[in-house]
């Protein structure tokens, strides 16, 4: 099926929400190990307790690498299972390069064989850092998620920038509706081509959504990072769908004691419904 | 040794070139298994083949991840092997991300007892996704490359967008330059921040240097994607550091058959030989 398609009937059959599989060690619940098998262990437990409620998970990839070769295993692992338990899997990368290597990194997640259905990808190198993940997502039935504008402060250091009567990351956004507006679903009108639009800048995201009507939006920032239900409103199309909502540290970390898994699935709840109050 | 320190002093000792270890399945040379064990065999044959005339080598990250986790136990082995051998290693990861995300990053490749001596990094989320790898770089002596301008064909479409009166790429180099300057080597007036400045556009190569005096450069476009070596000239500084100039393809794969070995050092005697003609 196509992405596009396959995340628009995941969040409207259960909801935009996306947990953030973002597992370091010291953060691990007090009676899991801290140790690459306690970071399985963790992962394992939180899809098994949100995996009703989240239309996909979005392990970031940093906290697996850390753990070296043993955590990239444990990383593909945790995808599977994710997939096998009927999740959307959006590896967290920020991927990017160009040429040979870029095609690289396309094979090395966007195969056909991969558990991973998407791939957050960075812009810096323009078209070419971006095609091959879009050959792939159309051979592949797999998407991306171009950053476009960042949740965190220093985003507009480059973001922001002044190009003519733009900012640098509204051109950019013009560019990936651009790359995305070809490759759209049969049953939605999204494409395979996302962006990356942080939840703590709501009057961007709100005029990002004109300019890119046929890209869903993957929307940090919600929770711990300030981001509200009423800021993430502004990201959806008018039939409630086109955006997916992450949340790491709010769900994922919501109890180190034993009742952490039922602690995930109520904070998963509880952000599904909140943002169903806004979100029709 | 901090970075710039021990870079200045691999170039002078040996000579800026950069060996790009890039190995895919499909270019082996016809005697090597076409398996990660064919890789990591390869791999190491260049890194012999080389040691003495190179600086340093740059594995490319995205041809070990797209073999697996199997291919990051290689890529470790293989920075390890070339660490050993008396290599710089700079790992090309082109990483980008925030906060504890960040830092899981930096701990990833830049902790104490990595074999990494160097990470390149993207920099469209701003100095949030820049200070925990300076951080990194001032307690463990390693360093960072940031994208600045890439060698691509599309690398325009962002980083040439007019910002006021400058280029987007010109508006980075000054804050890398900011970034970096404070963090100099006590041997060299370099910093351990660096840029990633491409052979194929040598007029911004030349103005980029008078932007960031301070700040080594890892030029790659040389040989196979075009570059000269007077054009890459312009990115040393006055007394002949300063910059490293990377080759992959042209170095690597100089031959399939049996004499594969000889005919990578050949390609980086020749090239380190044409550069020592224009930089003094």
């Amino acid at each position: 099926m196509h992405f596009a398609d396959a995340l628009t009937a995941a969040t409207r059959i259960k909801s935009p929400v996306c947990v953030g599989l973002d597992p370091q060690l010291g953060k691990l619940p007090a009676s899991l190990p801290k140790t690459p098998e306690g970071v399985e262990t963790f992962c394992r437990g939180i899809i098994d307790a949100t995996k009703d409620i989240a239309a996909c998970v979005k392990p970031q990839m940093a906290f697996y690498e850390v753990l070296g070769w043993k955590g990239m295993k444990i990383f593909f692992d945790v995808c599977a299972y994710a997939k096998e338990q009927g999740l959307l899997v959006i590896a967290d990368g920020k991927r990017n390069d160009i040429g040979s290597t870029c095609e690289a990194y396309a094979d090395a997640y966007l195969s056909p064989g991969s558990p991973i259905d998407a791939l957050t990808v960075s812009p810096y190198l323009g078209s070419d850092g971006i095609k091959p993940f879009i050959e792939r997502g159309m051979k592949n039935d797999k998407g991306l998620f171009i950053l476009v504008k960042t949740s965190n402060p220093s985003s507009g250091e480059l973001q922001d920038l002044p190009a003519g009567d733009e900012a640098v990351h509204e051109h950019l956004a013009q560019l990936v509706e651009s790359w995305g507006m070809h490759h759209l679903g049969t049953e939605s009108s999204l494409s395979l081509v996302g962006a990356v639009v942080g939840a703590t800048y709501p009057e961007e995201l709100k005029y990002l959504r004109t300019l890119m009507p046929h890209i869903p939006f993957l929307i940090p920032g919600y929770g711990a990072q300030g981001g509200t239900a009423a800021d993430v409103a502004h990201g959806f199309i008018p039939d409630g769908t086109g955006a997916i909502v992450n949340a790491s540290r709010s769900i994922i970390y919501a109890s180190k004691g034993e009742d952490w898994k039922e602690a995930a699935r109520t904070a998963a709840e509880q952000m599904a419904a909140e943002i169903a109050k806004v979100v029709r």
